[in-house]
């Protein structure tokens, strides 16, 4: 298997003499298998990248399905080094992404959104703020490829309120323009 | 939309003012729809690239959804510009690749087979052969990933003896080392 | 300067011949200006990309300079296309950025935070959210590179409550697990 | 010599500390030997990429030589990570390449081919399916640049008929539409 | 930190698991202090790449510090893997870069030239040669961006008359169309 | 051929419809003939790039002759945007490569040089600045692959000595360190 990666290493790691990688390399199992969706979101991303798929290391993409209980939101995330291309299989999802800063100050960040049928398949540029939601009265579920073998997600509340440590309330208090109550409340839902 | 995409272009074609883009150009409907299966293969690739969505320019992804009547083939076949990840939806898929030629002259081209089962996920590295066969009995279907907005694929039983035009009888004759009436039949095939 | 860049393009748009190109395509000035920071923030970003600086083009780099007033934040964003490399030219920053979710669900997003002065370079990898506080008494400026010709900017606060079109209550009141008062007072602070 | 490469791995093994690079990590000698056409197509490659020559690592470029004697075929074949660049150094070649599967199912598979003289250059672009054949009286031989340091290759026949293991026979006769007689017997010519 | 980087090797050697990593590899401090610029050439760089500062790695940019005295140059050098964006931060700078050959050979290798002022920013467009010249009467300097974590940089008279071994003088003689004394002289300057 | 290439752009201009793209757009002839090394420096290279061959668009690679007079030089110059891979058909030569400068003061820019006989191989990383001379009594000729459809070329005296507009007295005389006789004389050579 020489021929197919030059190095495989997996972060950081040596993870396996070219010469002894097999079909199982190159297989994941479990992905017809509804994600837990009992959480506050009602979501669940289960992710296909290059930890539990070594086979994809030096190959630019990967795999997830994602999980919508009814009224269930995969909220506001980002892939910090990836375009997502989405195809729903079950189920009816709201979707949308946020464009950039716009140079022109008079022009707000532009919102883009589509109500999602099954065999709707909806690109989500890389690294711009997007979500899904469930907008149906049944379970949904989604297959998408990502265009990066690590695309890394950063769901937008948790990273910002939930953090470890926490973001100073200095810095949220001014970047959200509220007071040190709200803040702390805000925070308290990500703990 | 200017921060999203530098230039939008498709084909050679300016084929919109960024400024004028909107949710549809990230969208593309009907993957829930059966491909027709009635052909000589049994299968029916549908893709999803920077053709019918403009929205994947310059960012390295596409999908496909691939149908397979029972017994139906995906017959061996190369995206000469990328990997792809594939996870079943309906079926049994026995799938496979093969290596690039190795160094070593006493080893030969290296099968790398599995049989799939709804939500199994396998990756077919750049480049390489890669087939996909129903082994059940029913109807099965596949969505793909691939990094590329415009991955190509070579059937090589198409492009080998279908060309247009042919490819030489003496070319074939000896790449294939048999006569030419056995090229002559294989050509029939792919008219 | 044909052998510079194959093609000039910008924003979709072909900006000049190439062998019309001259120094000032290469040349932008002014970054000696402070920012007007008279803003609810207390800073400014004064991008220098390939809008501004077409000979930028295909080159994959840019440049911004970012002022703070006292106390003044360059609140949470990140940059969808690029990672980021700064040193702090006047004043003292508080600088911090989380990285992407973990695989491992006992561990939170990671913030890692430093005070930055004078002379002081950070790094804040590509599509990470990240910020910059001033904690001095006096105005503060940096400069920064980006590894990107076109890198876009995503204010989260400014994204998330403030996008035109409003993302829907629904969404916003459950990725935040608050109530719908709550978010419009949010987005009350952004239009 | 650590400012040439950041890393110095071939394989997945660190085959060299930087500091104890020598030119002799950036020679190969040899490519004037003629290579040994006694075989069943009359060809030989002679690949110089990152195995035998490790200063190619990270760099995106190998060479090869390819002999033919009189009737010699370089049999239908493609580089799974690199266009190909060709220039005729000795003897007349008839050469074509294959592109991917028209969009449009009215139009087949396009065949360009060329007959090609010493000193003439041509280019097969990454992933097709490409072939040359002697079709002069006398020995030839080209020179090549590919567009990786691991461009590998993939001879067609051999692949899909002479894998290790074989690929089933369910799949290769309906892949070819023919019996399974005539695959064993095209296996046969593989083993 | 596994979601930043996949691999964390600096130079063939595994410099941290990327488990351990903290905020101070992502941190370099001391670039307000004016480096020193008591040499020939009255100048110095202040390099900030991958080697100082790991948290670059794989991320494709670094900073330098440039300082000059008074008639101070930063003679004519290339960056064999990396475009430059400066901005003047003090002083007046007389700065260029000329274009690779022209194929008109009518058409001589064309310099661009801008004098600069505190602000300015300048693109030097990847492997280009290019200088910067202190035409002022107080010290200068810069900051400037880099499209490579590791972009090295050529002096071009030290490499040509400086290096080690010395380049022979047949060869010498020949590209400067001058005689061995002259060479001899000029290599001289940079033992 | 729309597979092939996304666009069909050469210098900026539209050069051709994808859809009327023939064998002749990825064929170049003449590389047979040798370059006329009637010149000061014996020596002629013989570019087979994007330009006269537009089908390299996109695709990342080049190729060139070179020619050498007995005692003939390519003279010390670096390609911009390649990494250069020779072959030696014909002769005997020379060649070398100076590494960028070093980090460690104590060591001088470092030289590798090998003496080339027909059938060796020899790499030039990207950017580096390197030389081929001919030491044989006979001509001799060599192809190379260069990883860009378009490397450039900086002949490292003419662009520093012959640039038009001349770089000024007062850079060069500091840059090598001479005086402006010298480099007048110097100069003289490239105009």
């Amino acid at each position: 298997m020489a021929s197919v990666v030059l190095a495989f290493f997996v972060n950081g790691k040596i993870c396996k003499d070219p010469n002894m990688v097999s079909a199982d390399d190159f297989f994941f199992p479990g992905l017809n298998m509804p994600g837990n969706t009992s959480n506050a979101q009602g979501s669940r991303v289960t992710p296909v990248n290059v930890n539990p798929l070594p086979g994809l290391n030096t190959l630019g993409i990967s795999l997830v399905r994602i999980d919508y209980a009814p009224y269930g939101l995969n909220p506001p995330h980002t892939h910090p080094r990836a375009t997502e291309v989405l195809v729903v299989v079950e189920g009816t999802l709201f979707v949308g992404f946020v464009t950039s800063n716009p140079t022109d100050p008079n022009v707000k960040n532009k919102l883009f959104t589509k109500t999602l049928y099954p065999g709707d398949v909806f690109v989500f540029p890389e690294g711009l703020i997007h979500f899904q939601f469930n907008v149906g009265k049944t379970n949904a579920f989604v297959f998408a490829g990502l265009s990066s073998q690590n695309p890394g997600v950063i769901t937008i509340a948790n990273a910002i309120f939930g953090s470890n440590p926490s973001i100073s309330l200095d810095v949220l208090t001014k970047a959200f323009q509220v007071d040190t109550k709200m803040i702390k409340y805000l925070q308290a839902q990500f703990k």
